[in-house]
C-alpha cells in the first residue's frame, strides 16, 4: 500500500451478528458489493464500528478470512488488531496479516487508564509495530478508551518504519494541529468523525476513516474530493446537510442506528451484539426522516 | 457464603508475572500463605489490581484452578470475570464457577461507554446472574472504565436473587450514600479504595475490597474493627497514617508500585505485564520511606 | 463567637428581588421570624444560594445593615464577601465587619481558574485574613467556580488565627476525609450539601451550610442531632426522605426552586435575579409533590 | 464598523497595574503606538487577557474614557462589558458606548453555572442586546467560565439586530463548525486561541483574538493574510513555530507571562491584579528563549 493511495476515506465495516447474538460472516460478505461499488479508497475490518471489543479472537480469524478475498488489491483492508495486553496485541496482528491485512488499525488499550502515559504507550506501541508482519495505523479515540495518545508520544512513534500513520477520532483542534505538523509522506493523519470532516481536512488531514462513510460513501468521499478541489464553501454546505444524520448515528444512538439506517438503505448487517441494545424502533421514524434526502428508494442520491 | 460473613475486608491478590510476561501461578500459590495468616475475610483473584485486562481466558482458568484448593472454605474467594460482550461474561463466569469461585465480581463492560445507560447495564447484569452458577458482586469503578453504573440501575438490580452486592469503587459520596440506602441483609455494598475507607465506614458501607489490604491487610482490617466498634477517632488517626502509601501505590503509581512493595515486604509476586511499565527504580526510596513504620525489617508492625 | 457554638447547621438566607429585579431587602426582614424561630445554630447572608454575584456591593451593605440587628447575638450571622480581586475582597470583608458580620465566608476567586493554584490561593486568603476585621470561613465549591481549594492549601491555611474553618461543599470523599484530618478546636469542617450531609457527619465534619436547611431547618437540625447522638440509621433514613426533594432544589432547579419552594411553605423571598430564569411553573406539581410530607398546609411537620 | 472590516486579527490589551495594585492608565496609554503601528484590525480592552474580572466599574470607565481618544476610527475598539446580574451588564454596556466603544464584547455570566442554559442565556444576551447602544459581540469561554454558549443556543441569537458575531474561545472542531454554519455577512465568527489560529481558520472562522497578538501583531496578522491568500503550508509553518510561545503564555502561565514578555519586547504594562501571582522570574530564562527568534534586541522581526 502506497503512501499516496492511503489518504482518502476509509469505510468501517459493522460487524453483523444473527438473532442468537452469533456472527454472521456470510451476511457481511453479502454486503460488501454496495461498498465495494462505492468510490471508498478502503475498508476497516473491526473497527470499533465493527464492535472489534465484543468479538472473539477465533471470530476474528473468520472474518478476515472470509472478506479478505473479496476485497481487489487497489483497495486498502484494514484490520484492528489492538488488545488490552501487548501481547495479546502482537499475536492478534500476526494472525491479521497471515490473514491478509494490508495495515493493522492499533487502539490505545485502556485498561490501566491512568498509568498508559507516553513512555508506556511509545513502549506499547514500539513493541507492536517491531513485531507486526504488516504496517501499523496508531488509533487514538480519547473519548471511548478515556487514554489519550499525545502528540508527543506520536512525534516519537512518526519515524518508525513500520508505522504509518494515526486516526485521531477526536475533535479537539489543538490536538489534530499538532498531528497534521507531524505529518510527512510516510505518515498520513486521518480523521475520525463525519461531523467535522471538513472543519478537519480544512485543518490538514488527509482523509478520514468515518463511521457515517460505510452509510453513505459516495456523500463523504464528495467531502474529501471537494476540500481537495478547494470548493471550501461547497464542502461545508454538504457537511451541513450530514451533520444531523451524522450526530444521529455517531454521537447520539452509535452502532445499533448504524446497522438500523444500513438495514433502511438495503444492506443487511443484522444486529448488534449483546450489551449492546439493539435501536429503538420508536426512534425509527426520526432516523427515517435524517435519511430521506440521501436515500431515493433505498438507494443513495 | 452466608450474608452476615460477606461484610469485611478482602484482598485482591495480584497477578504474577514473571521476566518472559509469562503467567507464573506457582509464585501466586507460593504468596498465599502470607494473606492466609492474616484476619482478612476473603480474596479477590482477577480484579483489576490482579491484572485481569491482561490475562487470556487460558490463563485464568489455570490461575482459578490453582488457587482454589488453597483458600480454605471459611474465606471468601471472588473471581473476577467481567468480559466486554454478555456471552463471553457468561462463559468466564462458569469456567470460574466451575473451579470453584464463592462469588463472582464482574465490572462493567465499558467498550462502547455511551451506550451502556441504565437500560443495556441492568439487562447485562441480570443476563449473567440470571446464567452464572455462583453469586454475582456488581463492580462499579467509573474512574477506570469510563461508565457509571449508576444507583438507579443499582436499585433495580439489588432484588435479583443471584446478586449479593455491590464494590463501589468511586468516592462520590452522594453515589455512595445512595447505594448504602438500597444496602440489606441480602444486598452488601463494599468500598473500593482504602484512602477513603474510614469515612465510607462512616457513611455506612459494610466492608471493602482494598488494593492495599494486600500490602498490609493487618491495618486494613484494624480500620475496620475500630470502626465497628465505635473508636471514630481511633480509626481516623490510623486511616491518616495510610493515607500517602495508600495514594502512593493507588492513585500515583498503581500495580507496578503495589508489586513492588510486597516484595519490598517479603512477598514475591512478579513484574506487571505490557503494557504496564514496572515500578520505576527512581521511586523506591519514597517507597521505601513511606513503608517504614508499616513493615520492621520486611514484616507488618 | 466561639469554636464551639460553630459547630451545627446554618442556613443560607434567600435573597429577594421583586418583579423589577430590585433587591427588596423588606420582604427578607420580614421573612427573617421563620427561621428565627428554628433551632438553627446561624446563617449566612449573601452566599451562593443569596445569589450574592448579582448583588452589588451598595447593595450588599444595605442588606446587612437590615439583618443585622435582627439577629440575636447568640446566632452567628456569617455574610459572604468573596470578589475575584484580593483588593475588593478586603473591601468587602470591612464592610460586611462593620456593619457587624460574626464572620466571612469567602469563596474562591474564579476569574483566573488556572492560575489559582495553592500558592496564589494561600496568598489570596491569607492577605483576606490579615486584613479581615472578623474571622474567615474559606469557602470551596468546585463545582459552582471551577477552581479547587486542595486540602494541602487548606493545611497551610489552618493554622492562621483568623481563619476558623472551611465550607466545603464537594462530595468527594477523599477531599473530605483530608479536611476532616486538619480540623481542630479552632479548625472547623462544615458541609455544603444537604443530599450527603449524614454521610459526611459519618466521615466527621463538624456541621453544615445547606441551601435546604432554609426550607427544612428543622429537619436539616435533626439529621445533625441523630448523628450526634449516634442514631446512625434514624439519620440516615431522614436523609433519605430528604434526597429527592434536596437533589431538586439544589442539583436539578437551583434557586428559583427554593424561592418556589419557601413561597409554598408560606415564606416570602421574591424572585430570583436575572439571568437566572424564575421557576418553571410547569414543574409547580413536582416540587409541591416532593413537599408533601415536609409541610402540613404550609407548615413545616 | 461595517461587517466586512470586522474579519481580521484583534489585540486584547493587556490592564497595566502598578506596584501597588492600583490601575495605572497612563501605562498602557504610553504603550498603544506600539499596536497602533501594527496592521491589526483592532484592540479589545477589558477583555480575559485585559484581567477585566479584576477591574471595578469606575476604573473600567476611566480606561476607557484614555485610550478611546487614542484609536483612529479605522481600527475598531471593542470594550468587554459582561458582568454576572443582566442589569449589571447592561450599565455597563452603557457605560462603555458612551465612552466610545465601537462594539461590546459580553462574556457569558457564570455565577450560577448549573443554570445557565440556552433558555437563560439567550434571554440574557437578548436583554443586553435589546439595550446596548452599541454592537455586541458574544463570548464563549467554555474553559474559563465552566458554562458553554451552544451553537443551538448562538443560532437563536445570529439573527438579532445588535449581535454582530461571536468569539469562540474554545478548540473543540464540531462547535467551531457549527457557528461557521452560522456565519453569514452579518454574524461574524471569530477564534480565541492563537495555538490553533490556522486550523480554525481552515474550518472557516474570519479571525480572531488572539492573546498572542498583543506580544506579536505582526506575526499573527501574517497567519491570516496566509490563510487567506490559501498559502495553507506556509501558514502552517508559521503557526508551528508560534505554538510552543502561544502555549507558554496562553495555556501554561497566562497573563502574568504576556506581560513579562511584553516588558521583554519593550512595551511596558506592568504587573499583574492579585490574587494572580506575578510571572515566576525562574521561567524567566524559558520565556527569553521562546521569545529568541520573534524579536531581535527587543523589537519584533
Amino acid at each position: 500500500m502506497s503512501t499516496i493511495s492511503f489518504a482518502g476515506v476509509y469505510a468501517p465495516l459493522p460487524t453483523p451478528f444473527d438473532e442468537r447474538d452469533r456472527l454472521d460472516v456470510d451476511r457481511l460478505c453479502a454486503a460488501l458489493p454496495r461498498w465495494l461499488a462505492s468510490p471508498l479508497a478502503g475498508f476497516v475490518l473491526l473497527g470499533t464500528t465493527g464492535e472489534a471489543g465484543l468479538v472473539d479472537d477465533e471470530e476474528a480469524d473468520r472474518l478476515v478470512e472470509a472478506v479478505r478475498p473479496l476485497v481487489p488489491r487497489e483497495r486498502a483492508l484494514l484490520v484492528g488488531v489492538g488488545r488490552e495486553s501487548t501481547a495479546a496485541t502482537i499475536r492478534a496482528a500476526r494472525r491479521a496479516a497471515t490473514g491478509g491485512a494490508d495495515a493493522l488499525l492499533v487502539r490505545t488499550p485502556s485498561f490501566f487508564k491512568t498509568r498508559m502515559n507516553d513512555e508506556a504507550l511509545v513502549a506499547y506501541y514500539t513493541a507492536v509495530a517491531d513485531s507486526a508482519p504488516a504496517p501499523v495505523l496508531l488509533y487514538n479515540f480519547a473519548a471511548a478508551t478515556g487514554v489519550n495518545l499525545t502528540p508527543s508520544a506520536v512525534a516519537r512513534l512518526a519515524s518508525h518504519p513500520n508505522i504509518l500513520g494515526i486516526k485521531e477520532s477526536g475533535s479537539d483542534l489543538a490536538q489534530i494541529a499538532d498531528l497534521v505538523a507531524l505529518a510527512s509522506p510516510s505518515f498520513t493523519v486521518l480523521a475520525g468523525s463525519a461531523t467535522t470532516f471538513v472543519a478537519a481536512l480544512g485543518a490538514g488531514v488527509s482523509g478520514g476513516i468515518l463511521a457515517l462513510s460505510a452509510l453513505l460513501p459516495e456523500a463523504c468521499v464528495r467531502l474529501f474530493t471537494l476540500m481537495r478541489a478547494g470548493a471550501f464553501d461547497e464542502a461545508r454546505q454538504l457537511q451541513q446537510r450530514l451533520v444531523p444524520l451524522a450526530r444521529f448515528i455517531s454521537t447520539e444512538h452509535g452502532v445499533p442506528a448504524l446497522k438500523a439506517a444500513l438495514a433502511r438503505s438495503g444492506v443487511d448487517v443484522g444486529l448488534p451484539r449483546r450489551p449492546l441494545v439493539p435501536f429503538d424502533e420508536r426512534h425509527l421514524p426520526a432516523l427515517h426522516d435524517l435519511l430521506r434526502g440521501f436515500l431515493t428508494e433505498g438507494v443513495p442520491v
